[in-house]
């Protein structure tokens, strides 16, 4: 490491994004909202127009010895959908760029787009663009989506107001039990006798692996909201793990927080895996990540309608800021929210 | 590589995007126009919304030996913002995302932001989004660009009518000479006693130099061309290099064309490096690439409008398909135009 020189783990991905991002403002009248949410949003006639992309690498963000490459593609243009929906607004378009190393042949990358293309056909979304090139290291994806919104309606991460309700869609932590499980299958076949034969007995954890190799963009749940006439103040979606998310949400909105562990929606599976790994499921379900539920805020005085929704947990309420965030225990404690999510940086520096 | 699997060098990157390509149908109003020109075309209100994409691999497009940072950012951002001026339009917004390693240091991206900044500030463009994230091989840029123009005014690759000029901006070949100048500097000094010492002598070499390192979007061509009243029937970047965009157009307009050997514009720093190299010069610029001088066609009567253009030059015109695609050369014979413009999927699999 040269002098003077920082080391970008001691920054993170948030606070490098923070500090390469800050000297760029905003020129164009079309450029409504740039970085800081999920995604950005331009002005365009009586439409709001929202750019989200994502870069997705091999050995950082997959691992193509346990995941499909049909899978893969699906959950490449999946987080991105997940991106506009988190916006409150309906994906549109996309563009897949590609870099693949010559291990790869045209048959790999046709399951790749097969499942892109299953993606775009259950979503209503076209692929309009990208381009594909060698790269001299495994495979890089990079998937940018276009999306669009009435005007007015678009659903920031800064709107949360104190006495607001906090809520999630579906449970949380499945999709990183789905991962542990992976990981533990591929070792226990790395190490087995049978070699390829190997197979690995998932029967009863389908849910938790399906959550990681083929989750889902909750467009159901933006339906369901506008269909009952609410409107969220905040929303964002669950990529990086519920407590780096609340935290998002009461930076950008200046609030603080209380959830209860007991309300936390966790699936049995979640729950019986985290038992046989031995990790404690609360922190699974807070820190996990990849599950792309939606996270949002709605006025108290919606409580009545969205407590009688289907797959929507209220889980806490927001406060002043100077409450910070915090978590209340079962035994009616309050320990602090601390962003313990998953960080591709800060994973890679160790 | 496994039964029945086909390697990707035998399609190039050309025919590996129609193949992967071909079964996405547009399914949205807002889609006009997706795969195949420079950027996708949206519809929003009464403006066309262009979307390009660009993802640039360290060790495949470009080489952190000899390309600082800031040139190396700077770079990203132009030649996005030259596909969006390529169909007509005007460079927005842009979307960047990282990979990056664990040798790159805080400073270091900042320097690359540095270049994306300036080029923002010079083109007029907002930095909207992206994201950064660990690689465990290299730097890998996403770029993501967003432009506009007025509903009518996108000028596509298809639009080429026999009989129209063939006309392209500024000159051809220079980028690839300060590569080739580079790369063998690089050489020498890998070889010098003098080590971290040595100072590669550029003088007389400048232009050539920057045309690589520093290129510009031809954002003034455009301008021009609009203030005098002409509008292109077709245009492109010259990104892969003349002989490989001529194609484009021609395979796109159903078309062929003849563009005159003496005709092709070059620089006289371009052809002393060819000389000094021993290269062909003219198949240089036919085929170096990276040039990023807009190649477009405009109606036969146009022919005295366009000849008074300031760096704009006639290089032939438009036939009809059956006739092919040819060079006629200085002493009038026919060469036909293949491409061998810069292909990085081919050039990976050498």
């Amino acid at each position: 490491m040269e002098n003077n020189q920082t080391e970008i783990s001691s920054l993170g991905e948030f606070g490098l994004i923070d500090r390469i991002t800050k000297d760029f403002p905003l020129r164009n009248e079309s450029s409504k909202k740039g970085v800081g949410d999920d995604a950005a949003v331009l002005n365009f006639g009586d439409k709001e127009v929202l750019v989200t992309t994502d870069l997705l690498l091999e050995g950082i963000h997959f691992d193509l010895r346990y995941v499909p490459l049909k899978h893969l593609g699906y959950k490449s243009a999946i987080v991105n959908f997940s991106d506009i929906y988190a916006m409150n607004g309906t994906p549109k378009q996309i563009t897949v760029s590609l870099g693949v190393s010559s291990r790869f042949t045209v048959e790999h990358i046709e399951e790749l787009y097969a499942g892109i293309r299953l993606a775009c056909e259950i979503y209503g979304v076209d692929l309009v663009g990208g381009d594909t090139s060698a790269s001299v290291t495994g495979l890089v994806i990079s998937v940018t989506c276009i999306g669009e919104s009435e005007k007015g309606e678009t659903v920031f991460r800064s709107g949360a107001k104190p006495t607001d309700l906090i809520c999630v869609s579906g449970d949380l932590g499945a999709a990183y039990m789905g991962l542990q499980l992976l990981e533990r299958e591929n070792q226990v076949a790395a190490q087995s006798k049978e070699g390829k034969d190997f197979q690995p007995d998932f029967s009863g954890k389908e849910y938790i692996l399906e959550r990681q190799l083929k989750p889902e963009a909750r467009k159901d749940i933006v339906a369901m909201l506008k269909e009952n006439g609410i409107k969220p103040t905040s929303m964002m979606d669950v990529s990086d793990g519920l407590s780096s998310e609340l935290l998002h949400i009461c930076k950008a909105s200046d609030t603080g927080c209380r959830i209860y562990e007991d309300k936390i929606p966790i699936d049995y599976q979640t729950a019986v895996m985290a038992e046989e790994l031995n990790m404690n499921l609360v922190m699974t379900a807070m820190n996990g990540g990849e599950d792309y539920e939606l996270l949002f805020t709605v006025p108290l005085t919606e409580h009545d309608k969205v407590e009688k929704l289907k797959g929507v947990s209220i889980i806490g309420y927001v406060t002043e800021p100077n409450l910070g965030a915090a978590m209340v225990t079962r035994d009616g404690n309050e320990i602090p929210i601390t962003a313990q999510g998953w960080n591709s940086l800060a994973a890679s520096q160790q």
